[in-house]
Parts: structure tokens; C-alpha cells; sequence
């Protein structure tokens, strides 16, 4: 396939963009970019006039199974959000619930240019088999929360590494979710972090999310969740740590240390009312940040393109600095860092000879758009998720001038509407 | 005309979603909400299945012409951003310039549901042309900044005020516009305010956008922006400020005594690092807080979709406090809220009986809206620009299934980027 005569903003670290390039994929990789080369067989041309390619972009925190109960409850305090609305309706899903709440995110997720996401739910093989019928890229996380029924969880875990892990030509990874430190105990943080090893694989864990969860660890262990997870040894292998809001110089210090990855949920924090990540700090001390969009109840959707806005906007406010997170660092923010987050570094999240062809294109004939005098800007600040024209991943065109070639649209509309219906009546 | 079988947001002080209901609009009136009346005459029916209607939203402060300067001067200080990129580019502004920048913000405008706007800038005859045209509904200001031609920008504002208060049918008023105190001595703010009273119009100025401004302020004056145009006698007539980001609990006292409407610009607020206004305290207060977009250089649009949402969600986090700004709160910003900043509350600002015709129909079938919930929370959190599907002023469509009827969008977006080349190049 060729993309041709298109302007590129690669993600490669030389935060530069190349104007009116050709890019070649073979197969599911990108074989070369530049000049025309006659020398290459090609099946396919893509026209690449008004429009810009970039990376995939890559939500690294969210809870897609959530989506069916997006705009369900909203302004409420935390703890009531969670206890009175959340939590007891989270109690009656089923897994076909999880399945079509799981679709619906993901052709939301494919409308907004994202290709890739890291997800923390239950019921996850029919995630899986969802991510299999939609032709994204993900990994797939049972969260464990801390119960009675804890050690069937770390089963269904091991289960699920066994039968996704590697699926759709490698599209499909699993890794251990233990779901946070105050609702796991020490003891069986260790479990879960033991099955990771056994696995060979990563952990996905939120950590200091809230100042109150960062107070209570405080309470009972003298210190904080970031601490405390490193004390217990977890951080020795590679950790996706969703949020990462409350966040001192000493838990800093240790995610430099571990290469732990911090996932900031801008719009999440926002509207949670959970505070304000030290996103500048932690990307000037060379902590690749990544970002997701956390479930969509708590945000009210799954738009990676409003989170990097966000990014941006908000720390500059935050620091009273307008030079805060650059239009760049967060657009790395929602790919090379997100593929970093997901340990898919040498894979995806740039546009490089040799990774995999998962890249997005943006549509910029747009009234919102003109006048085009600065790319990089208007990606982070102007482009909205429906101006994402083409989306491919795995050398696959899984979206084209906006229509989804794998999902049944109309049909997964129907049936989460249906579902979720059934579901708050239950 | 007839809106048929649609779920209604009237933003009528009920805080109520009518569902399923009819709208009749006779001439640029509302006529009849409620069950079908085979008595009233129709010439046109628009099915409401599958849609929301709501009030247009109205952008209480923004400078259209600088839709040129989009995505040109990002990441810098505010200081160097102005004296360096805006201000020496401004300097080269043409008439013809502005036109087709205004232009080009009405037809993004427009595109995300905005229906009546207020602006501040020069060459405003070419604003109130381009305004004529569009079909939309605004308050033209001429920015006052007092320099060597001052005399001669207050006579511009007297001429605009002649050729243009009025026109279309009433959708175009005139208010004088001294730029802020900052840039304004005491002597001419009070000329400013003798014109506005000899005009029988309002004063839209800024106040108390930036902390140093309120510092310089206390320097110089001994008091606070808002203080300052208090004791000068400027807000015994109708005042639109601009931002009022740092104010203190004697600033809104003021507000609330002399029915000063304040407008919060979050999106600009956040990106110019300008800081987080009391949003909370002064709605609280009873202060109807309007909404808007800034200028889109410094934004990057003009999407007032996006703006609710942040006035939502950035004081949630702001205030750690997840009621803080409802999603209703923050729907009335953008639309009640406006009308009453421009002085418009007795014919906009809502959908009901004897009140003019402006208002939006919201495509709610797509996936990132599913399942429907509640209608109010997917109108704060989740609706974006693009599900905008019908937008009618004054009575008449000027936007049909995303199709401008007023405006000729390819000419526009080609005339923009034309002279935006020009423009910096010059």
C-alpha cells in the first residue's frame, strides 16, 4: 500500500514534520518513506492531499465495558458515584453486556483515531474477542480487586493470558491487573505481581489516583501507594500506573527509577474532581508520560484527541506557564509514550521504517482547520476526533473516509442501547 | 415550521428535558411547544428523530478576525506571544483581511452550534457584513485601544453604531468596546462611557484576565480592575467583562451589585496560562456567568461544545469537588447565561413561547452518544462540534444535515488561507 503526497508528522524524536512524502506498507510494516520508489509493488494508493499522517494514537488507561453507562450518573461526589450508581449496577453486567459495551468503545475508539488501548475490566475474553473482530491493537487486563473470590480472578487471569495472548497476528497481549493498593492487600499484590513474572508480562495497576487514597496509605503504611508498591518489590517488572495524580518528589524519584509508566486521564481527573497531575515535572525529568481517557462514565467519552488538547491546556493553566507541555510532548503523550506504556515501544507509536503500520489519517479540508500554518499545533489544539479520515493498524485499513470496514456500526448501536437498558432496569 | 416528535432542552429555569414534543415557529417566533396543532398552518416539517433540541449557543466574547492567526503562534509566553507574534502581525491587518477571517469563524461557529456571538476587533463594518450574510445573531465591539487615534476609533464606534445597530432584522446590535483598564486611561474609559450612554447601549471591556494585570492594577490605582471601573461610574449601564479570572470576594460583590456579566473563556483561560476564575462561587452567588471562546488564536477554535464542557469539568477538579458547575450549570453558560451578557435575555437564550427562533438540533445517533442515558449530561459531556446537525436563527435554517444555506464555505475557506499567506508573509 502507498499513501501518497502527504504531509507526515512521524513522532521520531526529532519532533519534525515532513511535507508532501510518500509512506509504503508491505504486509503489516512500514517498508520505506520518501520519493516515489517504481521498485516497489503496489496494490493500493491512497491520495494523501488535504490530509496529515500520524501515529495511531494510544489509549493507555480505560475501562471500554463501561461505556454502557456513559451519561448514567454524573456530578456526584466520588464515594456516591461509585457506591450508590456505579458500583451496584457494575454488579448485574453479563458478559454479553461487557461485549457490546466493549464494541461500542471500540468503533467510538476507531472514529477518533485511536488504534491502541490498554484495558482494565472483567469478562475480558469477550473483550477479546471483540479486539479480534475489530482489527485494533490491545491489551487486555482482568482487574483484580481484592475478594472472596481473588484466587478464581488470578485463574481467569492466567486463563485469558492462555488463550489471547499473541492472538490476531500478535495484536492481542494480556498482562496482570491487580487493581489498585487499597483495594488489594499486600500479600496478594505479591500474588498478582508472582503470576506476572510466571507470565512473562506487565502489570497494570491504578496508583495515587485521589488524595484521599494517598492520605489513607499514609494512615496504614506510613507511606505513600507509590512507596508501597516499590517496597513490595512490584515495580521490578514493567508497570503501567494508571493516573498517578497525588504524586510527590519521592514517588517521582521512584518512577524515574523503575521506568514505571504514568498514565494521566486529564478529562477523568477533571471531572472526578481527583486534582492535578504533575504532568510537566514528570516529562522534564524524562518520564515518558502516556495518556488514556479512563472509562467513558467518568469522562463522558473515549476521545484521545480531547485528553493530548487537555494535556496541554491544563498544566499550562496549572503552572501559570504557557510553555507548559508543548503541542508536541502531548502528542508523544498519545503515541511513542502510550506504546511505551503498553511495552510496545519497538512496535508502534511512531511512524519509522520497520515498526508496524498502525497510523491514522487526518482529514484537514476543514473550516476549523484553516488556515494550515502550523501542523503541530493544530493537532494538539485545533483537530477534533471527527476529522480522523482513515485509520489503519496492522497494515489493515480499519476505517476509510469514516466508515469502519470490520464492525456492524448500525448493529452495535442497537444492541448496547439494548443492553444497557436491560442492564440500569435490572 | 414545524420541529416534529423531539426531545427538548428548553433551558427554561426548570432544569426539565420535554421529551417527545413538537416546536412551531411562525416568522423568527415561537408559537407553540407542545401536543400537534392542526390549526396552525405549515409550510415545513424537520423530523426530530434521533435529535436534541436546544437553544443556539451564543460566544459572549471572542475577536473573530483572528481566526488568521490560528495555529500560528503557540507554546510561548503571553508577553512574547503578543509583543512578538499577534500584535506586529496585527499591525499588518487589511479591511478584507478581517472579512474573510470573520467569515471563516462564522462558518466554524455555525458548524458547532454557535448561534449569536459578541466580538471585539477593528474594521467592524466588515464584521457587520460578513455577520449580514451568515444569517447569524451578534454584538459588534470595535476594541478600544487608546493610543494616538483614539479620538478617531471612538467616532468609528459612533458610525458602526449608525450604519449597523439594528440591521438584519434586529439580529445585529452595536456596544462600545474600551479594550481593558490597562490599556485605557480613567479619562478615556469615562469618554468611552459617555458614548455608550449617549448611544443607549452596553460597554463590553476586559477585567482581570491575567494575575499581573490585577497586581499593575493595585500598583498604579491602589485597587483592582473591577474596583477601578466601579469607582470610575462605568457600570451603571449594561457591562460584559471579559474573563474576570482574578477576582476577589470585593470584585464580586460588585459584580452582583451592578449586574456586571461576567464571561468565563476557559479553553483561552487554560492555553494563555492565565489561571482558573471562581466559576463555582460566583454562579453560586447568583451571578449568571456567560461563556466563550476567546479568540481562535488563542484556543484554537470556536466551539462552544468544548468550552461547557471545561467550565464543567475544570472547576470540579479545581474546587476538588465533583458537583462543583453541573452539567446544567454549565449548559446555561452557554446559552441563557450569554443571552443576558448581551443583553439579549428577553428574546434569546431559550426555547420558549414568544422568544425568538434561535436554536440547534443535535444528532444523538452516533456511537460516541450511546446508549441515552440522560440528555443533559451527553450535551455537557460528550456532544462535540460535528453531531451539531441543524442550526436555525432568527426563524430561518442557515444549517441543514451539516450544510451551510447562507454561506459559500469553499470560497471562504480558500479566501482565508489566501489572505492568512499573505498576511504573515507581508
Amino acid at each position: 500500500m502507498l499513501i501518497k503526497n502527504i504531509d507526515l508528522v512521524p513522532i521520531n524524536g526529532k519532533d519534525e514534520v515532513i511535507r508532501n512524502t510518500n509512506i509504503y506498507i508491505k504486509d503489516n510494516e512500514i517498508i520505506h518513506i520518501g520519493e516515489i520508489r517504481d521498485d516497489i509493488e503496489v496494490e493500493r494508493i491512497i491520495d494523501g492531499k488535504h490530509k496529515i499522517a500520524m501515529p495511531g494514537l494510544i489509549n493507555s488507561h480505560t475501562h471500554i465495558g463501561m461505556s454502557l453507562l456513559r451519561n448514567f450518573a454524573d456530578d456526584l461526589p466520588l464515594h456516591d458515584w461509585l457506591t450508590k450508581k456505579i458500583w451496584p449496577t457494575e454488579a448485574n453486567l453479563t458478559s454479553r453486556d461487557v461485549y457490546w459495551g466493549s464494541l461500542l468503545s471500540m468503533v467510538e475508539m476507531i472514529q477518533g483515531g485511536t488504534t491502541a488501548f490498554c484495558d482494565m475490566y472483567f469478562f475480558m475474553d469477550e473483550v477479546g474477542n471483540g479486539l479480534e473482530e475489530s482489527g485494533m491493537r490491545g491489551v487486555l487486563t482482568r482487574g483484580l480487586i481484592e475478594d472472596e473470590g481473588a484466587k478464581r480472578k488470578l485463574d481467569e487471569t492466567r486463563e485469558l493470558f492462555k488463550n489471547y495472548h499473541g492472538k490476531g497476528n500478535g495484536r492481542i497481549k494480556v498482562m496482570v491487573a491487580p487493581h489498585a493498593p487499597y483495594t488489594c492487600s499486600p500479600d496478594f499484590l505479591k500474588e498478582s505481581f508472582k503470576l506476572a513474572k510466571e507470565l512473562n508480562t506487565g502489570i497494570h495497576i491504578h496508583l495515587s489516583e485521589t488524595r484521599k487514597e494517598v492520605e489513607d496509605s499514609f494512615n496504614l503504611h506510613g507511606k505513600s501507594p507509590i512507596r508501597h508498591v516499590y517496597d513490595l518489590g512490584l515495580l521490578d517488572i514493567h508497570t503501567i500506573g494508571a493516573h498517578c495524580v497525588h504524586v510527590d518528589d519521592d514517588d517521582i524519584e521512584i518512577i524515574k527509577e523503575k521506568g514505571l509508566i504514568p498514565v494521566n486521564n486529564p478529562g477523568s481527573n477533571l471531572k472526578l474532581a481527583s486534582g492535578f497531575a504533575p504532568i510537566d515535572k514528570m516529562l522534564k525529568k524524562g518520564i515518558p508520560v502516556a495518556l488514556g481517557t479512563d472509562g467513558s462514565s467518568s469522562n463522558n467519552n473515549l476521545n484521545m484527541f480531547e485528553e493530548i488538547n487537555l494535556a496541554s491546556i491544563v498544566n499550562k493553566a496549572v503552572n501559570l506557564d504557557a510553555v507548559s507541555v508543548p503541542a508536541i510532548e502531548a502528542l508523544k503523550m498519545g503515541t511513542i509514550n502510550g506504546a511505551k506504556a503498553l511495552d510496545l515501544e519497538k512496535e508502534i507509536g511512531s511512524i519509522e521504517l520497520g515498526k508496524k503500520a498502525d497510523l491514522i489519517l487526518i482529514d484537514t479540508d476543514k473550516p476549523h482547520l484553516y488556515p494550515h500554518h502550523n501542523i503541530i499545533s493544530s493537532l494538539a489544539y485545533g483537530v477534533q476526533a471527527s476529522d480522523v479520515d482513515t485509520v489503519i493498524v496492522d497494515g489493515k485499513i480499519i476505517m476509510e473516509k469514516r466508515e469502519i470496514k470490520t464492525l456492524d456500526v448500525e448493529k452495535i448501536k442497537f444492541m448496547a442501547e439494548k443492553h444497557a437498558k436491560d442492564l440500569v432496569n435490572r
